[in-house]
């Protein structure tokens, strides 16, 4: 028993805080470091192991006892052992028989047994009470305290009464415990450690897959274009100015993806005239990874930003500015102001700033906190009208900013329109069907089906 | 019963972790979506219904029965079904004793009826235990999986038994349960997806207000002052120049008005000597949406900040520099350093910017997810202390803005002074107030009563 | 009995929902408010006080008896009086035999005493069930209802349905209730309110020592200097320019800090051989605070960004870029573009700006709700390969930014090389260390050790 615990027992030696010994089955690495914690945190820990002798390994204020032994000291028992060596639990079976087994384990792959390791414990061991938990944490984070992400520990199991208990423990090592419901969540909560960003892996190939499109395309029409024809060293374009065609386009190309299957789906169910038939499974996706597309876009808007923004302290732009500047003073004009230009630079510029702002609105929506804050209603409005409302005014201000451009030969080289031209495309799109659903003759039978109506001759069963 | 569970049911023959039946009545739009779901997170869903004959628009693996042959297959049943018709539910009261009634339904507007639908539903019948959830989800949500916002769920009710069964629904389908308590939070629950962002009409509205005021008043002074009286066309200035002038002035009124209601409930109860008499009831709601007060404050000094950011890329000013330093090289002069101006413009600049720095510190810290991780103390530290430091930084960057503009005639157009200085009397009036607040003689009677002191000769009863 | 309720009897006679009587012990300011409040969410109250008679500052619906009448009336005992006063309740244990108290109060120091207020109550009368819960609520904002923070509710107590009742009660009165396991934890708790930013204070004082020491390094070399040496006047680089310097040498040492201790882990676990001694303490309290540091690291590359963005508005850039276009006009040249110039401001742009954003990407995930919904796996990811990412991208920056000055002798002022030339001595130490670690012949050793190996012969024990 440690210090600190008996310290308050002395103080307090009637009540009924004093912690319940803990069994530990397993002195592997994840074992010996839960066991440390535990001794922390004031409980006594015993070891079951098959050496059942004490290495140095092992926590010293702890004792280590076969497993039969261990078993019977405790009424949790928690199994820091692989799944392939859970059969040795089944001679045990007896002593284990109304006993609260914590299962621990991870696999090494997603879904790699066809039910999860604490079902299987449960199997093994009829008698006892299995709860999963702890599997979230890592053996490192729990040894040296810096458990700054996963102070979440996922619990589920059949038995209320093992689920409180092992929930205690978990808030006695500071640690939060979330409760996911019976043992038949075990298996997503197995999978869960095991992923790295999964929805966010369409989005970033795909963004990755455009970036490198878009910048051969500049490349040839920026740099290589004016090497051969005007024999000019724009290489140092490849720092700044391509990157800041590549994000902008990208931007626009991904927020327009994000709002293109809700006017697929749209079509879809007008088409079929129900609600009740599955997607293609493409689409289904595509819906499911439409906020880490936003995202993605945004990241891509939030850098066009910052590469917009120190145009102006770039030592290029400096030398042309200054250049323009001292070729006036020398030929004795003074250039008038020019209202239409000054009308589309500002313009431009004004529907930048309010489609990025409103942007970085429909972002922070998106933290999981504040749309855990906001009902449904709420959430459509926002996502919905304000996410419109974005993509037109980035659309918008793309093509202000093409200008009188559009149909200027000057800038096709190589037969190849401006890279701005190719991403408004996509957005123009999905702005020009949406803009048809919101009909009347098309919208009230879509609300229709989406309120359950169904064109039935067409789809009786 | 569908392929997923029966092919668990094959390896845990034994276990407890078989989905138990959940009875649905009503065969609306929400039930069946709801059914939808059940079946797919593997329960074996019956529903009750009037006619009793399967429809085409019921899932297949769903059996539909007359609602007493339904109810009896079931411990729960979710009753889908308006309001209106609840009375239909007496005659089964014998049938539905004991039995754990889910209400999922919503009204079409805030507090329709005095008592919530739960609690009118426990009333018709006295031996079920009724609890309420669900009604946060939306039908297309469940159907389209698009669970986005809305994954919380709130649940009460006054039997902890049938909340747990209820909950374990809950987070098997996928969504997170909320206690809320005992049934009596069912009314609140009920209007929460009725509710569009409550808190934030006020503000909203209140600056659009302002906003209209100051856009005609620096249309008048921008616009159409110099084209009367020196015909130039400045339209253009619509675009960014307008706007750079309105949001700073909104950011800073609005910002203001997040601390005016504390000073003024300070001065009430300075003057009642007591803090136990309610505030009059706009005082109240005033402190009640500071905070969306504040971050609506914050979205117009972010709009500021892009707008004065791309000012040296807009053509406009672009021409007006270029001119001024053509005009210096024909006249043959360069300009010395003044050192005045360099003072003025860059702790101007400098004043703004740690001004905005704070204010973004202080939105961050009104997330819920940071603000729920701060004790009372330091959220006291920061929205007060680092808050009236942020009024400072900004009313100290629009007074050296103005710097020795304020007297000079030449601003004052049609007797109309710069829209800045209007902005600056309600924060000037704040500071002035709470500056006097700050000495001891205010202070310490002050500190006094908002511990509960009272002085009583005045106010005895 | 208040209206609302009275209202809702009348419609559900018969229902369980009628609150039951809570008794407050204590009629001190706390005491007061949490009466008021509860009288509005509906609770009868009575209060226990010595003198058993009614003062003009108890809320008028409320009883005021003797305590030993006032613990008959009810289940729920708040205790609301200071822990010195706490043994006044010995004679009452028997009234208080099975009643549920709920501790309330707050110490001023942190560990004032040896065990929490709670378990000492809890001793004092053994037979009663007590639960600490309300004391991070502060009476100010019961009363004013501006519960903005602390909406949390900390719960603790050894019996489960005791810990149920009260937290009804928490959500009755729109708080959220959040519990935190057995009496044990009650130190915590009340530890809580009293901490202002502990984790904060060494990164913030640090921060603060190495702005002194550069603020005072840049007045010598930037203002003392050419003022001695050129007789010219910059004092107004005191506004921007100076904190311009001193914010990403801040910005490059913190975040180089941030990595440092990782560093010196590994390293001192090579040589030791294990993991399975503790580090020592200055390491760890460094481990701790290292996601704070890195937070204060981006709050100063926040401000470079914006102090950069507002260089070209500067009046004294200006006039300094207009200086040189006035000249070149006059002297009748024109520069050619100096396409090495462009690459090394145009890079050294960009590769501020991509560490610039992988720093704020690294600020979102560190938001608790954002690091709540990700797993270990990815919050390494995140936290560990896109921070030596930035970090790497961070330090390039400032050595594009040096360039060819580096060795320069005009950069050198009375011996003092440029300020950013300093801070470049950490994290290139940092990296180049980290380098070191990633050869196989020190990654795999070091790697076996992190999973539990030991170089036994030097360690045995």
């Amino acid at each position: 028993m440690n210090k600190n615990s008996s310290n308050k027992m002395a103080l307090a030696p009637n009540t009924s805080n004093k912690r319940e010994t803990v069994c530990i089955f397993g002195t592997g690495d994840f074992g010996r470091a839960l066991g440390h914690k535990m001794i922390q945190s004031g409980y006594p820990v015993v070891f079951g192991s098959r050496s059942a002798q004490t290495s140095s390994l092992i926590p010293k204020d702890a004792e280590v006892l076969s497993h039969a032994e261990a078993a019977q000291k405790a009424a949790v028992i928690i199994i820091a052992i692989q799944r392939q060596h859970y059969n040795f639990l089944t001679p045990l079976a007896e002593i284990l028989h109304g006993k609260v087994l914590v299962d621990v384990s991870n696999n090494l792959k997603i879904n790699q047994y066809p039910e999860s390791n604490a079902e299987y414990l449960a199997q093994l061991v009829p008698g006892a009470k299995v709860v999963k938990a702890f599997n979230t944490v890592s053996a490192w984070a729990l040894q040296s305290g810096t458990l700054d992400a996963s102070r979440q520990v996922f619990v589920c199991g059949d038995d209320m009464e093992a689920k409180q208990m092992v929930m205690d423990i978990v808030r006695a090592l500071g640690l939060t415990p979330l409760d996911k419901g019976s043992l038949l969540a075990a298996q997503e909560i197995e999978n869960y450690p095991l992923q790295l960003f999964p929805m966010w892996k369409f989005p970033i190939l795909l963004s990755l897959g455009l970036t490198t499109f878009f910048f051969f395309y500049c490349l040839i029409r920026d740099i290589i274009y004016p090497y051969v024809y005007e024999n000019k060293d724009f290489s140092f374009f490849l720092a700044i100015s391509i990157p800041n065609r590549i994000c902008p386009i990208l931007a626009l190309i991904l927020l327009a993806l994000v709002y293109l299957p809700g006017v697929l789906a749209a079509i879809i169910q007008l088409y079929r005239g129900t609600k009740y038939r599955r997607f293609p499974d493409w689409l289904d996706k595509w819906m499911l990874c439409r906020k880490q597309l936003g995202l993605v876009a945004l990241a891509f808007a939030s850098l066009h930003v910052l590469y917009t923004l120190v145009i102006p302290i770039r030592s290029f732009v400096r030398w042309r500015i200054s250049g323009r500047i001292v070729s006036q003073a020398l030929n004795n004009k003074t250039e008038p102001l020019n209202t239409t230009n000054a009308w589309l630079s500002d313009s431009y510029l004004a529907l930048g700033i309010l489609g990025f702002f409103l942007f970085v609105l429909l972002g922070i929506t998106s933290l999981p906190s504040v749309s855990n804050n906001v009902n449904w209603r709420e959430f459509r409005f926002v996502q919905s009208k304000l996410g419109y409302l974005t993509l037109i005014l980035c659309t918008a201000h793309t093509l202000v900013y093409g200008g009188n451009r559009f149909l200027s030969p000057s800038s096709y080289r190589w037969y190849l329109p401006n890279a701005y031209m190719l991403s408004l495309i996509v957005p123009c799109i999905v702005l020009v069907v949406k803009f048809v659903l919101i009909f009347p003759c098309l919208d009230k039978p879509l609300t229709q089906i989406r309120q359950g109506w169904e064109r039935k001759p067409q789809y009786s069963e």
